[in-house]
């Protein structure tokens, strides 16, 4: 299962490069991880409220083409791979069904204390749910994305890196 | 040739886990990589004046222990590798003589229409330089860290993640 | 003229008090001016790209309640008042009908050196038709919100300030 | 008494104006306020820890002129106004002796769930004694602020708003 949110880059997340300053991808990845959860049923703030915690270990991050401000950016989600106490999430940033950056975030569930803790039960086995329901290629395939709004058409002739 | 920004956790960058969010390491990562150009001669906002771009084209970021507010975090910075058209840059973030993430980041050069460009030969000189005059250990290491400010005494229990 | 723009509150917008950050708020009213300037035909982008800046020289925010991570917002914006080389712009943020703040920002009409130039006419004249339009109120009065993403329901007991 | 901050400015706090962000003089202003906090012996992560929350419930930034990249911004705080329940501090940014901007935030007394309690009494104290120390002049009044760090030569012909 992937789940796809549009964003649309806000004037606060470019900088002076004219384009959205990197660290923004990493928050529009965590919202669509949030999304992610909330679609396959287990909302985040919930989870929290349950005592649960799934703290970022490891994060990384590859930029192929920058995003503009005003831009809708398509960012999917989708589950990598669950064990007994952690998880790993990938995404893919798309806009106009060209890939602008893909990554991973690796998560170890935590309690209040920040101690790692088994997964619950109910998350484990929802996650491995999502994860073995779509094994058929990487996230944000153009084919398989929602587009839900019409993003602007992009005009400048910005380079890929 | 290592540089040590010593920055201290603004409430703003904490979010509702009681620590700092994990974007806000990539911000304090670019803020070191920024002081790093500034001390070995070559300032960002000189090279981006010269119409330069070092934009980010990987990022990757393990982190270990959480860093909460008002704790004054030493952020290392050292050059990895330098090519023809790239430069890759390593970082620790450490409070107290805690290893608490590293990381590294990717760059590609590039003209102000986002061309991939060769490093200006002075700044790939200072980059070489600085990479060759310190190939000893991983970035952080404490011995070698400037603690420039005292941090606050943690009392806090939070658990290595 | 009022549009309103649902905002669901992004986890790295809370802090460690548990809600969202007062700082995100300033970040949220921008992103309904882009929208209502795009809504009345006049896209930031396509401003920016004549030339057009329109830099805050002044803002205020008033917090009434906190906005949870999770939460949707409805954040709302209209004209205040146009002058010859500034505009005035109010906003209202509201959750289920509450009203969590609201505030304005003042702009001044720059070229891309940062001098006050007259707002293009165009432009004047889109803002003056948005804002004599609708004088029935203050932005976000409940009646009239357009409501476009349910928001899931609150039930943690957070007082009003 | 007046507390002054000497930042950088961030590369991550420019937008594609070339410029930092409004919202960026929002969380110099906490950082400032932090350390009038912390130097006055009330530091805000003990106010927190008892208990005691001091959300903003009204902020007012006033914009005179625009602060680059790589740009030390001196921030000072004081304290304005003292009440039972709540406290006013004002805020000036400057840079080589200019004013970039100045501000307020009013702050409530709250505790853990957010409901309105009077200023813990030792606090109260330290703020009223802070307050009467200094009733000469605005903050950041040249004379007065303490450059901790040079800031850079600033070459740019930009404007004042």
């Amino acid at each position: 299962m992937r789940v796809t949110l549009p964003l649309e880059v806000r004037y606060a997340e470019t900088d002076q490069m004219g384009v959205a300053h990197h660290a923004a991808y990493v928050v529009w990845m965590e919202a669509a991880r949030v999304e992610f959860l909330k679609r396959v049923g287990s909302p985040y703030h919930e989870l929290e409220r349950s005592g649960v915690r799934l703290p970022v270990v490891e994060l990384r991050v590859t930029y192929r083409a920058p995003a503009s401000f005003g831009q809708v950016v398509q960012v999917s989600c989708e589950v990598q791979d669950v064990r007994s106490r952690a998880a790993t999430f990938r995404y893919a940033v798309e806009a106009e069904g060209r890939r602008l950056a893909e990554g991973y975030t690796r998560h170890v569930c935590c309690d209040g204390q920040g101690r790692a803790i088994p997964l619950p039960e109910a998350l484990r086995r929802l996650l491995e749910g999502a994860s073995s329901a779509d094994r058929s290629g990487p996230p944000g395939h153009q084919g398989e994305l929602l587009y839900n709004r019409p993003s602007r058409p992009r005009t400048t002739g910005r380079g890929r890196w």
